[in-house]
């Protein structure tokens, strides 16, 4: 007769996942990229070469350079930082991680206690939500517009709670390519969240993630480059512009906050064969690498919009991409994706609904997250027609397809 | 003036790191290894193959092996459990995690909640403790001899619980290679720990990190293999084995809890690079290169030993290793070795301290644990030799030196 482990479980242990079967045909979620562009051959080398001249080094946690992870590759994130954000930090300000996801746990073990509050944007990165849901901490959502979150929401929020005695640990934000609405804030506003941030006394953690992936090539300074208080956390990732299962992202903060960050990082340190291959490849790559992902990014947002605009038509919205790897839609009031994600899954078609992506789930019900980076330009004109028709099915619209009027 | 992040840390953030600034001469910590044996030619022959070949799949996280790791790694690991450990399982028994230390984290996150009871061997890997302290778990200290948790112990500890109407989550156990006191627990005996927690109805969790360094070249059966109640979780690792700052560990377990622990892992994958190269590096490899491991650790083993007798002679006591990359070491008891600890590390030469490594730390404070794992042999030698000095000019003790004695 078996143990039951059922029985034993803690109060953590709320879900059960299934057994992984793969992958659906028409696969619009995850942070995935493109395949073809991960530098295999270059990697290669990189890495073949990187392990014989140092990998004895990896005999030892942390090889030769500590908690903190492979200093050249802190070394280069640095520069990195400095050309492309402006923000001016040494190695000793940068924590290399498993993923900025990790990046995220560590600053919200150290600074977030159970009932806590956050302030982030309204519609949001889901896995931001569920670990401050996991931890206790309450959040309250800022409304953005096109230009990511609005400062005078901010300021209402930052007054209301002064008012009744409370302030939040941190401002959490997006501000380059904001998850899921794609915007970029702009410099001036950039500011004027540090002032109103410094106005109140709060901290700003600022999630980096997509920020390499602009269009056009460029971005405004990073928050963390404007401050002048030491204010702000930074994180970043190469899980973007390299690989995703490569799993290496970092945190920057100031030495007051990381080495208090430094002990709850309790995992005997991030892989060093990936930190190793980065250091070896990306100084002299990293910015072509980018250069050439760009227009590649750029197509499939075109082809997304292209494949929307012939098979939503006009009773959808959303803001055309200057960046990422996703788009935030807008459907008619009538359409619930949590129904429509379970009826296109059904037919092959994963969606983000945004009832996941948002504070306010029940608001946001008509919005869903479409994710364009891995699949092919011919996969996602496929699937977005597909999508059409089982949302036709399922709710009615959209009632024309390009020039052809649909019947049930 | 900068925001002060000493005024917002959570409760967890209690304590504060230092800049890293090397390694002391002579380091006898962390469970490193023999530097030369690292096979950097071989892995980078298999990495650049396998990145090449396979490269592209890690665009997606989790690449085509969804949320418990590479396929192709889990089928290996598989394989080679049963071959050297008897354990029978299928590739959806196991997951792959950033070292063993995050299968530890995982099977505490699914089982434990602040208050819970779990049951382990008296003198016990730091990190374990460690980590209990900080859930807020209470732990009971099970007595070891020379074959490791002894069972009486164990079922007077399993019977004072019942009868105050308490049960403990989980017996926690290294059965092969105790760490730290090196211990191989016999095949009788696991069947008796078996049979224990079946009568006592209590869950087993088996850390068999250093099972693969038995220098006789064979082990015991796993506790998991003798299991017929689907009670037993076990971990494993290949950081004593190729490279620790690989961080590729393992987790096996029965489906039935397996389901439950894949939702708390929300790291989005353990990096895939390193799971890559371990699935084309080991199948035809990992027999030979762990063969060819074993003597040079028990050569580090020989020379840690016979440092030991000639420079601290019969005034200590030890049992000599049959595996693994440490000793415990018991001290005269007029010796602190907490205090020794830190007179050693102003010397260049560093140790484990027994007040870490056990439960009892009152009672172990002549105790100590060192590592030969990573040191050369001229190295343990030197050291040796220079904490014998040191111990003399703090403790009085060893007050012979091989045949000289010492004067102050």
């Amino acid at each position: 007769m078996a143990f039951e482990f059922g029985s034993v479980l803690s109060a953590k242990a709320t879900a059960q996942a299934g057994q992984f079967s793969g992958y659906p045909p028409y696969h619009f979620v995850g942070g995935n990229i493109d395949e073809p562009t991960v530098p295999v051959d270059a990697l290669g080398d990189a890495v073949r070469k990187v392990i014989r001249d140092q990998g004895h080094a990896m005999a030892k946690y942390g090889m030769d350079s500590g908690p903190q992870g492979h200093l050249p590759l802190r070394e280069f994130i640095c520069d990195c930082l400095k050309t492309r954000a402006g923000i001016a930090a040494t190695p000793e300000e940068v924590l290399l991680t498993s993923g900025s996801l990790q990046a995220m746990d560590l600053v919200n073990k150290a600074l977030l206690n159970e009932g806590d509050v956050v302030l982030l944007e309204a519609a949001n990165y889901s896995g931001a939500l569920s670990r401050l849901d996991a931890l206790g901490v309450k959040y309250v959502g800022i409304d953005l517009d096109e230009d990511g979150m609005r400062m005078d929401a901010l300021e209402r929020s930052l007054s209301d709670l002064a008012s009744a005695g409370r302030k939040p640990k941190f401002i959490y934000t997006i501000p380059t390519v904001q998850n899921p609405t794609g915007s970029v804030m702009p410099v001036e506003r950039r500011r004027e969240m540090l002032a109103l941030a410094k106005a109140f006394d709060v901290a700003i953690f600022e999630d980096d993630c997509y920020a390499d992936l602009v269009f056009a090539g460029t971005r405004p300074p990073a928050i963390y480059a404007l401050d002048r208080d030491q204010r702000v956390i930074y994180c970043g990732t190469f899980s973007k512009t390299i690989a995703p299962a490569l799993r290496v992202g970092y945190l920057v903060a100031p030495w007051q906050l990381m080495r208090s960050i430094l002990p709850l990082k309790t995992d005997a340190g991030s892989g060093a064969l990936e930190q190793m291959v980065l250091a070896e490849y990306l100084p002299g790559n990293f910015h072509d690498h980018v250069c050439g992902l760009l227009p590649v990014l750029q197509a499939k947002a075109d082809a997304l919009c292209d494949a929307l605009d012939e098979h939503f038509g006009e009773c959808i919205e959303y803001d055309k991409p200057v960046g990422g790897i996703y788009l935030w839609v807008t459907l008619p009031g009538n359409v619930d994706t949590d129904r429509l994600f379970q009826a296109a899954l059904n037919q092959g078609v994963e969606i983000n609904p945004g009832s996941q992506w948002t504070v306010d789930g029940a608001a946001n019900k008509h919005r869903m997250r479409l994710c364009f980076g891995h699949p092919s330009i011919d996969n996602i004109r496929a699937g977005i027609a597909k999508l059409a028709d089982v949302c036709f099915e399922e709710f009615g619209v959209p009632v024309r397809s390009g020039n052809v009027p649909r019947s049930v």
